[in-house]
C-alpha cells in the first residue's frame, strides 16, 4: 500500500491538486451563494432596483470564470504534474488514469461554464440549461469517484467516497432546481454542499497528502473513519455559518447602497420586455 | 464482544442516554403533530379564529424547547456520563467517539431550534428554512448512524441501522415538505416517523442496555432480528394510533373552546398584512 | 435446506397461503383499476352523469372489502394453518415468525381499509389519507420481505425479493399520487403493479410450494433465476393487457348505459356543495 | 471463462446484435431529440406555423418505426442467430436465456411503439401513456440487465451494468416527464441518455465481441474498467454535441423554411378544438 501511494506522489492527486480542487469549490460556492442571496433580496424590494441585465452579466462572468478554472484544472492534471506523460495508453498498460479521471470531471465543469455563457447570450436557449449541466457535472463527478478508489486504503476510499456522495447530492439538488420554481433554499443548499465539498478537499489534502510528506493519520483504523465522518458533518455546519455570514453581509451591503443606487440604476429597468421573457423561461 | 459492550457501559450509549433520546423524539413528535393538526383544523374554519401570531409564538417556543433539549443532549453526551473525559484525541487513540457522534447529531437538532427561532423573528429569512434544517438534521443523523455501528453485534447493528433508516426517511419527508405546498399528511407522516424513532429508542434501551444489567435477548440470533423488524412495524401502528388520538383530542378541544375564543381573539386578526406576507412565503 | 422447507410446510407460507395473497392482490388491483378508469371516463363526460356520492359509496365498499380480506389473512396466518400455535415466544425460541410477518403485512393492509372507510365517512379527514396508508402498507410489506428471507435457497430468496421490489415501487407510486393531482396513469400504474404482485404470488405458489408436494424446479440454479426474472417482466405485460381489456370493457359498458343513466342519476347531482368541497381536498 | 464466451458466439449477444441495438438507440435518440427541438422552436413562434396534426403524424410514424425495429430485434434475437433453437426449455436445462432476455427488452420497446400509435389514434386515451410505457420499458431493461450478467468477466459485467444504469436513469427521466409539464430539457436529457446508450452498445460490440474474433482488451484488469468508466463520460459529452448540432441544424432549417411555410400550412390551424383538447391532456 505504501508503494501504491508513493506511485501517485507528484500528480494532481497530491496536496496541490486537492488544494486547487478545494479552492475551486470554495470560489464556486461563494459566488453561487452570493448571487442567489443578492437575487432573493433584490426580489424582496422589487420596485426600486432589481435589474436583470446585471444578473445576466454576472452569470456570463461566472461562466467565464468557471471555464477558465476548469481549463486550468484539466491542464494541471494532464500536463504540469511532476513527470507525467500525456499519452493515455503506453506500452501495454494504461497511464495516469487517475489524472485523466480528474480531467474528465473538470471537462464537465467546464461545460457548466460554457452553458452559462451560451444561455445568457443566445436567447433561444432555455435558461435552465445551466442547471441541467451543473446537475450533470456533479452526477458525473459522483460516477467517476465511485470508479476511482479501487484498491486504496480504507480511509482513503472513505474520504473519496464522501466526495462522491456530496457530489451526488449536489447533482440531485441541481436537478430538483431544474424542475421547481426559483427556490432560494435549494440554491443555498447547493452552495452549502459545494462549500462542504471544497472544505473536504482541503481535509483530504491534509490527511492523505500532507505537505510535510508522510501522513500521521492511521489510514487503516476504523476509528479514524468514525472521526472523519463526524468531521464531515462539522464542515457542513461551517458551510452554513459561511453562508449565514455571507447573507448578513450582502443584506447589510444592500441596505447601505440602497439610497445611492435608487437613482443611478433606474435606466436599466427600461428593458422590460427582455426581463419579462426571461422570467417566463425561468 | 462482551468486552466491547462492557467498555460502553456508563456512557450516553447506555440506558439513560437512549431513554433521553426517546423522550426527546416523543416530545418533538407530539409537539409537531399537535401544531400541524391545530393549523389544519384552524384553516378549515378560517373565518372565526385562525391567528398566525399565535402560531409564530408557538414556533418560537418550540424552537427554544428544541434548542434547550439539544444542548442538554450535547452536555449529557460529553460531560456528565460516568468517567468520560472531554478531549477527543488522547494519547494516540480517539476517545469516546460514540459520544461525540451523539453530540454531533444533537448539534444539528440544535440548529433546527436556532432556525425556528431565527425564521420567526427575522422577517427577511424564508420560513421554510426550518424544514431545510430539519431535513438536514435527520439526514446527518442517518449518515452518522450509518458510520456508527462498525464491529458491533448483529442485532445491535440492525437496531441502530433502523434508526438510521427512519432518520433518512424523516429527512426525505421534511425535504419534500420544503418543495411542496402546506400538506398536512406529510407533516403528520413526519410526526409519525419521529414518534416511531422515539419508541424505537426506548426499545433499544430495553433490549441492548437493560437497567437490570445484562440483556436477556440473544443478540446473535437471526430470529431476534426477524422479530424486531416486525416489532418496528408495530411501533409504526402505535405512532399512528397516538396521532389519531391526538387528532381527535385536538378536534374535540377546539369544538369546546370555539364559542369562547370567537370573541376574545378577534383582536389578533388585525395584523393582516403580516399574515398575508407569511402566507406567500410559505 | 430441505429440512428448513419441511419445517414451513403446512403454514401460510405454503401453497394455499400464497394463493390467497395472489387472489387478494388480483381482487384489489382489478377493483382499483376499474374505479380509476370509471372516474377518468366519467370526468371526460362531466356534464351528464358524474356523481361523486356514487364514488364515495364505492370507496367505502372497497374499504370494507379490503378490511375483511385483511382480517381473513391475519386469522389464516395465525390460527388455521396446520398445527400452528399462537404464542409468539415459546420455550426459549421464537415461534412461527414467518406467519407473524405475514400477519403484520395484512395488518397494514387492513389499515388501508380502515382509512378508506374513515376518510369517506368522517368529513374532517383529508381524503388523500387513503393514499398515505396505502403507500405505507406497501413500504412496510417491502421492509418485511427484505427481512424475511434469511437463510433460504437462492431462487426462493430471489422470488420473495421481487415481491419486496414490486411492493416498494407500488408504495413509491402511491406516495407520488399523494403529492400530485389526480393522475389516471399513476393510478393505473399502481393497479398494474398490484396485479403483477398478485400473479407473482401465484408463480411463487407453483414454483416453491407446488400442490403435488415436491418442487420440480432447480432452486439452486442461476439459470432458473434468469428465467424467472424474465418471467416477472412477462407478467407485467399480462397485467397491462388485463388493464387494457378492463379499460375497453368499462368504456363499452359506459357507452351502453349512457342513455339510460342520463335521466335517472340527475338527482344525485344536486349535492353540489359536498362535491365541491371534496374536489378541493383531493 | 473462455468457454463461456465461446458459448455465446454467434448469438445476438455478439457483434451484430450489439450493433443493431446501438443503431436502434441512435435512430430513436435522434428522432426523439429532433421531435422535441422542433416542438420547442415551433412553440416559441406560436402564431405562424405550429400545427399539432403534423406532430400527431410524426408520433404515429415514430410509433410504427419503433414497433418494426423492436419486432426485428425480437426475431433477430430468437430466430436468425447462428444455430439457435427456439424452445426455451430443452432437455433439462434452459436454452438461450440471454437471447430471450434481449427479446423481452425488445418486447417492452415494442409496447412503446404500440402505445405511441394507440395514443394518437384513439382520442380517449391519455397522451402521456407513451411516457409511462417508455419509462416502463427502460426500467424493465435495467431490471433485465441487472439479472443478466451473472458469472461473466469483470469488464463484461461492468459494461453491461452501465447499460443497466443508463437505462434506469432514462426510465427515471421519462417518469419525471410523465409528472411534470412539457419540459424541453428533460426531453433532451432523455434523448441524450438514449444516444449515450447507443454509443455504449457500439463500444461493447468493439470491446467484447470484436469483428476480428478475439478481443485485445484485458477483461480482468481493473485499469480497463477505470478507463471505460471515463470513456462512458466522454460518450455523454459526444451525445451533448450531437444534440447541440441537431439543435442548431433544426433552428437553421426552420428559419430557412419559415417564409415558405407561413402561407401553406395555415389551413392546418383550423382544427383548433382538437389541439386545445390535446394541450389540456398533455
Amino acid at each position: 500500500m505504501g508503494e501504491l501511494k508513493a506511485d501517485t506522489a507528484g500528480t494532481i492527486g497530491d496536496f496541490s491538486g486537492h488544494l486547487f480542487a478545494g479552492s475551486f469549490c470554495f470560489i464556486f460556492g461563494l459566488s453561487e451563494s452570493t448571487k442567489c442571496i443578492l437575487k432573493y433580496l433584490c426580489k424582496k424590494q422589487k420596485k426600486t432596483y432589481y435589474s436583470k441585465t446585471l444578473f445576466y452579466k454576472l452569470e456570463i462572468l461566472e461562466g467565464i470564470l468557471i471555464f477558465i478554472l476548469a481549463l486550468t484544472g484539466i491542464c494541471g492534471s494532464l500536463l504540469f504534474t511532476g513527470g507525467s506523460h500525456l499519452p493515455l495508453y503506453e506500452g501495454n498498460h494504461w497511464n495516469k488514469l487517475k489524472d485523466w479521471h480528474h480531467s474528465t470531471v473538470y471537462l464537465f465543469i467546464g461545460l457548466v461554464g460554457v452553458a452559462n455563457i451560451l444561455c445568457f447570450t443566445v436567447s433561444s436557449l432555455p435558461v435552465s440549461l445551466t442547471k441541467l449541466m451543473m446537475s450533470n457535472a456533479f452526477f458525473v463527478e459522483a460516477f467517476i469517484f465511485y470508479n476511482h478508489t479501487y484498491g486504496r486504503v480504507m480511509v482513503d476510499m472513505f474520504m473519496h467516497n464522501l466526495v462522491g456522495l456530496v457530489s451526488f447530492v449536489t447533482g440531485l439538488v441541481a436537478f430538483i432546481e431544474l424542475l421547481t420554481e426559483n427556490n432560494i433554499l435549494l440554491e443555498l443548499l447547493r452552495s452549502n454542499l459545494i462549500l462542504l465539498q471544497g472544505s473536504w478537499f482541503f481535509q483530504i489534502a491534509y490527511v492523505l497528502f500532507p505537505p510535510e510528506g508522510k501522513t500521521t493519520w492511521d489510514l487503516m483504523d476504523h476509528d479514524t473513519k468514525m472521526f472523519l465522518s463526524m468531521c464531515f458533518c462539522w464542515y457542513c455546519v461551517l458551510a452554513y455559518i459561511i453562508i449565514g455570514v455571507n447573507y448578513a453581509f450582502v443584506a447589510w451591503l444592500m441596505k447601505l447602497r440602497m439610497r445611492r443606487l435608487c437613482s443611478s440604476e433606474v435606466g436599466l429597468l427600461q428593458s422590460n420586455e427582455y426581463e419579462q421573457e426571461l422570467e417566463e423561461e425561468i
